[in-house]
Order: structure tokens, then sequence, then C-alpha cells
């Protein structure tokens, strides 16, 4: 990795990913292995007039030994130091950077009991700090950089060095630090996205009806859904960029309107778990029947960790000829391998993927389809014969995905 | 540094620093550079039946990053969840190991106001903590390991590697890693320090006399003062190391009875600052005249702390023969040079080294004589030249010190 490419794409996450203001807080949460880019990254914010930068920091070998290891209690309650550290940011205003670089078999030999239990009782107590997050309130980006584990899985047959190197390298093609103005790119690429939101926002599909092998599934559409994707908005109007890459046009499912089965078509890198070759049945909304060839343990505690789980939180429509599908690689990491595949996720919806959700109480939100959990997992259904036809209001039915790509043109 | 002497250094720590139980919380204070030694530690720790295994990371860069460009706010308040993080372990009678390894000069350029405030804060907000850990009311020990920046600080003229590496053996040697059986090594010193506090309990001085170049100074010692050295034991009677090296016997000056001029023999580090060939005049216990070739700016904010920043907290014996004094090197790490040197300390005493003391409140402490501040900061006073004497309450004076080491005899 070049110093030149690290410090542009340090910029990048800042300016684009964030939008860093002045006087603003930053939190990052990182892995110690990445702590030269986290330097950097501090470096730049502060000569940006960052207020402060905190960092979460996380190690893979502790985070494994502790769920390995540590008492059963620790992971039933979640520390109120940790809500406090979250909460007092988000009030603050932070941005949150969040840098995602987990080794996809780090917890394959941990009873799934305990991470089911320590999900939970995070997602229980971070459900405030949850909300600044998925309501915008605040701005934040999710992005990632090689740690060894994570390189490895992606490279087996190369050393540790060099499957960093490479690891790296396909990283900054795809978030645009090889092309020569990044944040100029990242401008022409939201513009791109956001025309595919236009068109879909006008038509108002009232249900996308999602085939290929393995897959037949109707997805009911909430009146007045926002399609959403590329740069997001937060409360105070700083334009954000949520993930990085990001390639998705994405909307909430109806929470009791999805029915029929689909097929998962990459494996899902879940908490340190991978989830493989499955298949889920949705009845009104709600999975009724599933199977896994590979973590179907880990899936069911997926599924039953709060009543929202086994239903719908988002459905993203992103062509197989993206540039991360191209790649041909599987990165075992939902941030990139969601960008190369058409994709739903269990668990909570955005509220900002439907008209004025953000101002909505609980009781609002599902009656308008939008689905609450204290999870939201997405994984990949998408591949070259996936085909989505929309359904209008009036029956009409229209090609949006043909062959796995676009069926429109935007202008 | 080999494998097996970084695994039986883990080990002493746990077992003969902090003294470990089943199911108690560890908790470590540590460089992110140190991560490969940290992990060894947690992996012990829980085959030892630790409950759980908490890293509070700190690193060099984030930390100058933050005091030269953060917001001035940022060091006057000190996060309520940072101080929830400590108490809610000491609450639980966690164990604490903190790893000094900070580069000495980190903070060099950094406006000393900045520094000022920030330990004053977090002084504040730590008061609870604090108590929890002086009057050993939990099991804590203060360790290092070599970082770049302070390796390269011991020993400028070799390579960042070599560094680190001599380093590693230096302290290797000091902790005793480097006999056969490390545990029985630290067991004999501690008896023999048993040895030196026993003797001195017995005797009881009124007061003792330092006498050596630039030194001239009587320090009044409260009535049941306790000199201690070696083991500490916690509230629920766990026999601990508090710190690693130890080379003194030390007790608490009277607060109000100190006076006389004394110098420093080695330069002080003091939050990433060093202070030194300094000297403080006393009158009555306090302060009343100082300078110091280096860092009196420094100096001078750590003596405006607070009221008792002026007054002594600690005076502590080491004999100038002691190995970490015969390998000749400057720390610039008091846990090192402290045990290098006679020495005192400005701020807080530990209310261990009197009578009853943890029982105290604290009109009770100031009355005997126990001084109390936000800060404990040990400085060397020590060399081959030290005379002390010992002036018994029928005003009989003994010989403590002579030419820097014991003028007397244990048995």
């Amino acid at each position: 990795m070049e110093q030149q490419n690290m410090e542009k794409y340090a910029q990048l996450v800042l300016q684009k990913g964030v939008n860093i203001q002045k006087n603003q807080p930053l939190v990052i949460n990182a892995p110690i292995e990445g702590a030269y880019f986290v330097r950097e990254m501090a470096k730049q914010a502060y000569a940006l007039g960052a207020k402060e930068v905190h960092v979460n920091w996380a190690d893979d070998t502790l985070t494994y030994l502790t769920y390995k290891h540590a008492n059963e209690e620790v992971f039933q309650t979640y520390p109120k130091w940790k809500v406090m550290l979250q909460e007092s940011y988000a009030e603050q205003g932070a941005a949150f950077v969040s840098i995602h670089a987990t080794d996809p078999d780090l917890l394959q030999d941990v009873d799934p009991t305990r991470i089911a239990e320590a999900n939970k009782s995070a997602g229980i107590a971070l459900k405030t700090y949850r909300e600044y997050i998925m309501n915008d309130k605040v701005c934040w980006t999710v992005i990632s950089i090689p740690t060894t584990g994570w390189a490895k899985k992606v490279f087996p047959d190369v050393s540790e060095e060099e499957a960093i190197e490479k690891l790296w390298h396909e990283i900054m093609k795809m978030v645009r630090v090889d092309k020569e103005d990044p944040i100029a790119a990242w401008d022409a690429h939201n513009d791109l996205l956001k025309k595919a939101n236009d068109y879909l926002n006008e038509k108002q599909y009232e249900k996308l009806v999602l085939k290929a092998e393995g897959t037949n599934l109707e997805v009911g559409l909430p009146k007045d859904h926002i399609w959403a994707g590329g740069v997001a908005i937060s409360e105070d109007g700083t334009v954000f960029n949520p993930n990085m890459p990001t390639e998705e046009v994405f909307t909430a499912p109806h929470k009791y309107n999805v029915n029929g089965v689909v097929s998962s078509t990459k494996p899902l890198n879940y908490g340190g778990n991978v989830i493989d070759d499955f298949q889920l049945t949705f009845k009104d909304g709600m999975v009724v029947d599933y199977q896994a060839k590979q973590g179907e343990e880990v899936l069911k505690h997926l599924l039953e960790s709060d009543d929202g789980a086994k239903r719908l939180g988002e459905l993203a429509l992103v062509p197989h000829e993206s540039p991360i599908s191209q790649s041909g690689l599987i990165f075992y990491n939902t941030l990139f391998d969601e960008n190369a595949s058409c994709h739903i996720a269990l668990g909570k919806a955005y509220p900002t993927n439907v008209a004025r959700g953000p101002e909505m109480d609980e009781a609002a939100l599902d009656k308008n389809g939008i689905n609450d959990s204290m999870v939201h997992v997405d994984f990949m259904i998408g591949s070259a014969e996936m085909n989505i036809d929309g359904v209008t209001a009036d029956g009409k039915v229209e090609p949006i995905f043909k062959d796995g790509t676009w069926a429109v043109t935007f202008k």
C-alpha cells in the first residue's frame, strides 16, 4: 500500500464518507492491525478541524479468546459504559467511521449460543445509538481495510504479506482511489445512483417479483416507499456516503407482504461465522422455513434474535456487472459482497426508506410496513440469471432487471 | 524477545503481579504496539479462570495528535463513560494491569497548559477509582514492555528493532524472568524487602535526614507510619505486587513536616515531558521555591495541580547498587528509574502507609499528616553519595543509608 494512496483513501473517507465538519468529533471503530491507517485518518481529520478523534479499538484474537473462554455472564449483559460512550458521541453530533475487517472464520469453533446472546445484549442496549445511525441523525460510514485473517481468507494461496497487498489493491479499485480524482469519481457515481433512485421512486411499484434458480419471491413495497443509495443526508443536512464502496439502490420491503422462496448466492459472514448455501421461505412477510448447507445453527440463532429478525428490512438492487462482481472474488465481507449482488436483509428496515419515516414512532412504522429488529443482516441473492419485474398499482408488469442487470436505461 | 520468556513474563505478571483469581475480571491498560504481549496475557488469564479480559488500548501517535490538535474543551472535561468504565470494573473487584511504555519525549512540543488541564480533569473525575487503587481495595500492578519511541530514547544509537530487543533484554533481567524460576525469585526478593520494612517499622523514627550534594532535607514521619514495599495485600486478603520491578521500601512523609532542599538526580518523565536537573525547597511540608534546568514550565503546572501537589506523598529507599541502578541506564520511565534510586513523590500519599489509614476519612488522614492530591509523581533523589539518618523520638541519631546503600544489616 503506497503512502500516497493511503492518504487519498483517508481523505475520501473523511470528505465523502462522513463529510467531517469543523469542530465535529470523529469516532473510528478499528482493528488495531489497521493502526497505520487510523493514524493517517486522525491526522487528516484534525487538519480538517475535527474537535476530537476517538478510536474504539478491536482485536480479532482478543475477540476470539473472549468468546471462547469468558464467563457466560459477559455475553448476557452489555456494559453501560459502552452504551454511554456511543450515545454521548452521537448526542454531540459526532461522525462515525466503522472499519469492517474481521476474519470471516474467526468464531467458527465458538458456541453459537454465546454469539447469539452477545448480539442480543448489544442489540437491546444499543437501541438508541442504532436509531441515530439508521435514521441518519448523524453522519456515518462503513469502510474496510485489509487485516491478515480476512486477506488470507480471500487469497488463501499466497503469503500473508502478499494477501494484504492484493486485498489493498482490490479495495483501492472498488473505492475508486485508483482514479486520479477519487472525489470527482464518487460525485459522478453518486449521480448515476441518483438517476436509478429517481426512476424507481417515480414508478412506486406495488411489488417486485424476483426470479432465478432457487428463487421465486414476491416482495411487496410500502406505500410511499423511498429508493435510496449512494449519498444520504443527515438530520442537519450534511451529505454523506454511508458505505464505501456502494453500488446498490435499496428500499424497505413491506414487513407483512413478502411471499415465496429465496436462495443465497454467496456465503454470508455473520459475526465471525460463515453461513452458506441457504434458502428461506416467506409467508406474509415472515420466514416460515429455512435450511443451510453450512452454518444452519448460526442462521437459526440469527432468525431467533427477535420477532423482527424473521422479516425483511432491505431489498437492494445491484447489477451483476458491478466492479466488485467483476473482480470474480468472494470477499466474505458484506460491505463488498453486498455490492456485487442483489441482496435482501433480515431485520430492521431504515425508516428513511419511507416518506416521513424518521418522524414516525414504532407503531406508525409498523403500520406502514417498516420492520423493526435489533439485527440488520444483508445476504446475497443476485446472479447473472436474476430477473426482476415491477408490478404497478394497476397490475402492469414491467421488467427492471434482465439477466442480472438493469433492463431500463436511465436518462 | 523469545516466545518462552514472553510466556514466563505474562505468567509472572498474572500470578505475582495481580495474583489473578478464578472468575475475576482483568483490565489491561496497554499500548497497541504491545498487542502481541497483551494477547499472551489474555490467553493465560483465561486459562487461569479469568471472568473476562478487557483492554484499554492507547496509541502514542493518537495521544500526541489529540494533545496537539484537539479542541481545548476536550481537555477540560473527562468523559463520564471513561469514569464508569474504570469504576464498574473496580466495583466488580477486577484486577488492573497497567503497561507503562510511553515515549518520554512524546508531548515535548505540546502546550503544557493543555496537559495540565487534561491531568486535572482526569484527576478530579477518577477520584473514586484512584481510591480503589491507592487503598489496595483491588489488586493492581504496573509493568512495562518496550515500545519503539521509548526504546529509542533509552538506546538512541541502534536501530528501532535492536533498541526494542535490548530493552526487552533489560526488562527481563530486572523482573527476574531471566531466572529459571521467576516466581521463586520474586518470593525470595519479597522476603528481603519485608525484612527491611520490619526493621524500620519497629524503629518508628520521628524523622529522616537526607544528605547528598544539593540535598539537605528533613522528612518528618507520621505517628504509626508503616513502611511497605514488595507485596501489598488487597482488601479481600489477596497478596499482590503493585510494581514490577520493585526494589523500594517506602512510607508516607508527614505532610506538614518536611523542611530543607532536595535535588533531582535523574530526569523525570511526567506525562510525555521530561523535567530534569531540578531543585525543590520545602518549608513546613510545602514547596516554597523551585527551579529546573529543563521543563520548569511543566514542573510549575505539576506543582499547581492542586494544594496537595506541593506536598510529599512518598519517601522511598532504594540502595544504589540495585540491579536497575547497576545497569547504568537511564530509562526515562519512573517504574524503572524510581527503582534505581531513593525517591520522593509529590502529591497523594498511600493511606496504607499509616496504621488504620484505609478506614480514615479525609479529615482524619489530614490530621495524621497523610497528604491528599489528584497527582502522585515520583522523582529520583538518590545517588552513591546519599547518606540518610533516622532520628528517634528521644533524639537518637542512627545511620540508615551510608554512601547510597543500607548502613544496617537485616536478619
